[in-house]
């Protein structure tokens, strides 16, 4: 298995919404997702934000997203085209992990069924989460799924609500583990304290604490979706991760 | 019947606890207590924070209480002693609604039975909130309630869980509401914002859109429980509101 992390930009948030009602200044994150070439196909993971709504519905996210950081150039970036994506797979359907849905007509798309009703009918807190709904074309081949799930051979997919109703976290060959937004930085999965946005508190420290025992039980390293100083130590494509 | 509000004093709080991921500058917000002289007796809503332990643990919301804003003294401005006060009731147990329970020793206290279990045993966010637990002294005579109840002709106690699991509101007389921490200002009603603490945001935006019906049910005037703005224009023991 190959694996690349796709650069996707960067917003701004405040600071108690990386770590929820601790105050601090604003910050700075960055966006990515995840391709995987295994011997079922090519699995992509979150498609990031799509600079013109962002732009146009959250400014005050001060999104930085060049051509080079859209997912058709990332992709292209490590030899690959849209149509190539097999399989996408959204953690969760808020605007910066759904945002470049649209380029990838071909491909499956997998969410769980729970994020799926909510993000076509969600609370009023939850409104600038699910703003770009671009996702939802006609069309579109989503697959709804629900509980944990074996994706294809070492790409695990479980259950960590709390941010969102439907979020999913992805533990690939028991090495890696990508917990996308059920906490956003190293000090917030020591500490416990969720993302300002959110569904379920209750749930979502309940799946902190899943992605702790998951990623102690296989030793697995675990990815931060929006800290930059973690980001910064990562391999970005077209360097990849083999495993 | 004859209704004083009881001046606390007041704390600090974030713009995004004010207002739940709503940025802006920080804000002094009151603090107090409701006391009713009804056919039935002495029923005090709530007892403010303590001005000691909000130092020493919440040092960062820069307390401000006087010694006329604990309630002993705001009492005797009534022209009464704390054992006269028959029932009191907390609208909930975060600290800042319990700080002077303790002074209460001869009456019933009323509070909703999940409020009491959740205060005792917490989820880790709720630290803050549940720190102060000089409310649960031997000999308190605490009476577990749940559900709707009309505590005596024309004081009615409803259920608004979110800011946290067992939260009442009460409506006096038909007239005047008191919701106490389901939103904190007019702007909050409005829009349906609840504060940054809760423990269940979907239940929190339930609980405002209740908090509306009953006011719009009854032609009922909403007291806010933390805003200044609002606070000035009441009147303050001891002067009285007669119904």
């Amino acid at each position: 298995m190959k694996l690349w992390l796709l650069d996707n930009g960067s917003i701004v948030i405040e600071h108690t919404q990386l770590m929820w009602n601790v105050p601090g200044p604003q910050v700075r994150i960055p966006s990515y997702s995840v391709l995987i070439e295994h011997d079922d196909g090519l699995f992509l993971f979150d498609t990031g934000f799509d600079l013109e709504h962002t732009s146009r519905v959250l400014p005050f996210e001060l999104p930085e997203q060049t051509p080079e950081q859209t997912i058709p150039a990332q992709l292209e970036l490590c030899g690959f085209r849209p149509s190539d994506v097999g399989t996408l797979v959204n953690s969760h359907l808020h605007f910066d992990h759904v945002g470049g849905n649209k380029h990838l007509t071909a491909s499956k798309v997998v969410v769980h069924e729970r994020e799926l009703a909510q993000a076509r009918d969600h609370e009023s807190f939850e409104f600038f989460g699910y703003s770009d709904k671009t996702w939802d074309y006609e069309g579109a081949r989503i697959e709804p799924v629900s509980g944990d799930l074996e994706l294809a051979p070492g790409l695990w997919l479980f259950e960590t609500p709390g941010h969102t109703v439907g979020h999913y976290s992805l533990l690939v060959g028991e090495k890696l583990l990508f917990a996308f937004d059920v906490m956003y930085t190293p000090a917030a999965l020591d500490k416990e304290i969720q993302a300002g946005f959110h569904n379920d508190p209750v749930a979502g420290v309940r799946s902190i604490r899943r992605v702790k025992a998951v990623a102690a039980e296989h030793a697995a390293e675990v990815f931060f979706s929006h800290d930059m100083d973690a980001w910064q130590t990562y391999k970005h494509a077209p360097e990849f991760y083999e495993l």
